[in-house]
């Protein structure tokens, strides 16, 4: 059965739930960014997922950067890049981060994993950011 | 048309082509790491292929962690974990990395990308990771 690491309790927001995916918002106000952990059990990697689910995990893709923009622009921060990125090596269960970049934010144009500690987002912030984030969600 | 961006010349190995993307090599013997570039002029993110380019694309990633554990296998230094990540930017050309991981590698657990100088495969070390990864291929 499907459980929810830890780690992402701590460090991340429910948003809700995709077809697959459990979606998250991170904790972190440098970057728009949602985490989308697909809800199969002892998954870590890509091909851990049937062919199938892999198709509906790329359009919860495309639709994570569809709301990393409506929570940019919400934060007055339009994307201009997106970074997708599943990598797994600290936390294993499977995960993928869709994160907005623009060319003045603190990490460009490195990646943002395990760059300098996260900024949690102020009250207001992380409101602003989960109502965009739920809006363009449908949830 | 699609043409190759010339950053990807100096820094990786053509290996040849599956149906969507161009396949390489990257020029860093630190890490097993495949880059493809799907053959759409003008693609910047993944929203710029067409829904089945997008099916396509993931499973020619699968394809790419495939190749990335033969290769790992082929210089004595077997995957433990598959990296994936789209970013471009630095790059704009769509291209997808494909990295294989283990807890001794020099960046670990960081991202690679961006992660120290890369070290240049030795000639013969450069035959064996492309042979491996040509016949893991099956071109």
């Amino acid at each position: 059965m499907f459980q929810l690491h830890d780690a992402f309790v701590g460090s991340s927001h429910a948003l809700g739930e995709l077809a697959l995916s459990h979606v998250r918002l991170q904790g972190d106000a440098r970057f728009p960014w949602i985490v989308l952990v697909p809800r199969i059990a002892n998954a870590r990697e890509l091909e851990d997922l049937a062919s199938g689910e892999r198709d509906v995990l790329m359009e919860e893709i495309l639709r994570a950067g569809e709301v990393v923009r409506a929570v940019g622009l919400a934060l007055d921060r339009p994307v201009a890049k997106l970074n997708v990125g599943q990598l797994g090596n600290i936390t294993p269960q499977l995960h993928i981060h869709v994160v907005g970049r623009r060319a003045d934010d603190m990490a460009w144009p490195a990646p943002v994993w395990g760059y300098g500690a996260s900024i949690p987002y102020s009250p207001n912030g992380l409101a602003r950011a989960t109502d965009a984030a739920r809006r363009s969600l449908g949830l």
